[in-house]
């Protein structure tokens, strides 16, 4: 993993520092979460504010003591609301840098905006990593078929559950033996996989340009997981999600739901669609790149519901599509992996 | 029209001498043509280096003698190869300020990046335009419904007549006596309208708000046309071309197309859609936020077909859809508007 900009020889990487500054609730640091629990070989630790009231069970390290215990890099992996970086934040940064560690961040405010930030990376020798930031020169989307499977997950929705799903069959697919890459496009999905492309923040005619940069042409049989984002059914981010679904030109997808749920994140008007037609929706995109798109299976989140009605609602509606439906966490993928290998046995 | 940054009080504006350079083909000089056939009242004149062999038909003009003529603001309305700023332009846009004009471009390099155009705007007290950098703090779209009716013009490919479209109907509309404002999502459009964002140039996230943000609510009985992009069957844009459907949240479409193309722009390897296809996936995508949409007419670009083929195409495909269909240079738009009023009485 390599810093941007003009340290760009400075790496940055494992093993990781959690920061949680002042946290109060779980969704202030779903990214410091995210990376604990589909990295904790990576995770030694983390740092909490006197104030902070949440904790991921990891050790409780001091900046010194965790760069003793060999930390390289404190990742930010508490956000404010709006994903600002308040001045304690900046101090902690600037001390995690004193301390020789590096400092990466998923947070709307760049690290690299913060002058003290930048100043105290440069007399460190450390680098910086600002996750919500994408590289320069992301080409214009092709739409030229490439070597290799891929695999995207698209939803119903914001927020539903397509990273996890998208790691967990990695993790099913390795298990198995075959070769399997998670390729991240938000801010926790890179900071877990140590590279990707935020799609959300790159400059709208490259969206599908930066979804072929992540999953580039491979020549082994392996597959490309690749994370969906937003929904085409959700009014602000629609134009996100169809360009990654053309430039990721996916061989399958999966589609991801939570039952629960009543209307679009942050949208009152708008009611989650159908799943019949958000599959149909997402295969009719997907075709404009790849015709022989097929969709794998369904991945539910089901931790609003009880287990006995979770079972209920994956069977009910793996019947009607005639496809594997689990929930990633709680059930595990084995079953969609078992047909996504059986679609595609060559 | 006020320009961006730390001179945001003064104003640019017509009149406009319009700035061909070097240019040697009709392709490099599409914004001042654009700018001159749809602005006749706006454009003094041309000013060409001695090496351009191509024409508007206006007067030539030194920058002196423009100025002394009673432009306001030089318009660059030729590109280089890419749309970078040659030292040529440069010194020609440092000349133009210096003999006490505003300089407005729609170049992908910024005139505000430029140290010595910067240098000379200050010390001129002029402004400076850069027609495809996005105004800050754009927000993310609601999909809420707002007053006002909004027509948007989309197509089966990118550069295939959406922009001319939305202008022969703003016309057309106002010349029947009806408010009627043509909204700008490009850099020649925003050139023409003196206002607008241009959306394939707008973070990915910001695509519909962006959308939203041109064509606010209208108390009045009036139409907004939007200026379409892309399509939703072109692999590298159709993201801009959803976020742009989302959030104009149109009334009444008028799809484009160009009978003679036989693939996507730049991409040989996909065809144009099929014309019904292309509607009715651009009527079901529009229908999240605005269920009750219509399509109004159809704008045949038939510069490449002699005129009784070009008829005979409009009358087939008018018959083959129910629907008015024109070309908006060459036959005008009057039943596509007839059709609009027609649907719309209210």
């Amino acid at each position: 993993m390599s810093n941007q900009g003009e340290e760009a020889a400075v790496r940055w990487g494992p093993p990781y520092l959690l920061y949680l500054g002042s946290a109060t609730d779980d969704l202030a640091i779903k990214t410091a979460r995210g990376l604990a629990y589909w990295r904790p070989q990576w995770c030694l630790g983390q740092h909490r504010r006197p104030d902070c009231t949440v904790t991921l069970g990891l050790p409780d390290l001091g900046l010194a003591q965790a760069r003793a215990a060999g930390a390289d890099t404190m990742v930010i992996g508490a956000a404010n609301a709006g994903g600002v970086m308040g001045p304690e934040i900046v101090a902690d940064a600037v001390a995690a840098l004193d301390a020789g560690m590096n400092v990466a961040a998923g947070l709307h405010h760049k690290l690299r905006d913060n002058p003290d930030i930048v100043a105290a990376a440069r007399r460190n020798g450390r680098a910086l990593f600002d996750a919500r930031e994408p590289r320069p020169n992301i080409p214009v989307g092709t739409g030229r078929p490439r070597a290799g499977r891929r695999l995207l997950t698209v939803g119903t929705d914001c927020s539903i559950g397509k990273m996890y799903t998208a790691l967990a069959i990695e993790r099913a697919l390795r298990q198995r033996g075959c070769a399997a890459d998670f390729r991240a496009t938000g801010q926790t999905g890179i900071l877990i996989a140590g590279a990707g492309i935020p799609v959300d923040a790159v400059v709208a005619d490259f969206i599908s340009g930066a979804a072929e940069a992540i999953s580039p042409a491979r020549p082994d049989d392996g597959w490309d997981l690749i994370e969906g984002q937003g929904s085409l059914f959700h009014p602000s981010y629609a134009g996100v999600s169809l360009g990654l679904l053309h430039g990721s030109r996916p061989d399958a997808l999966v589609l991801c739901h939570e039952p629960t749920r009543r209307h679009m994140r942050g949208l009152p008007d708008y009611p989650i669609p159908d799943l019949g037609d958000c599959l149909e929706a997402n295969l009719a995109a997907a075709r404009l790149t790849n015709p022989a798109v097929r969709a794998v299976g369904i991945a539910l989140n089901t931790s609003n519901m009880p287990a006995d009605e979770a079972a209920a609602a994956c069977r009910q509606i793996g019947d009607r599509f005639g496809l594997p439906c689990q929930d990633p966490v709680s059930m595990g993928v084995e079953a969609i992996v078992d047909n996504l290998v059986a679609c595609f046995a060559s």
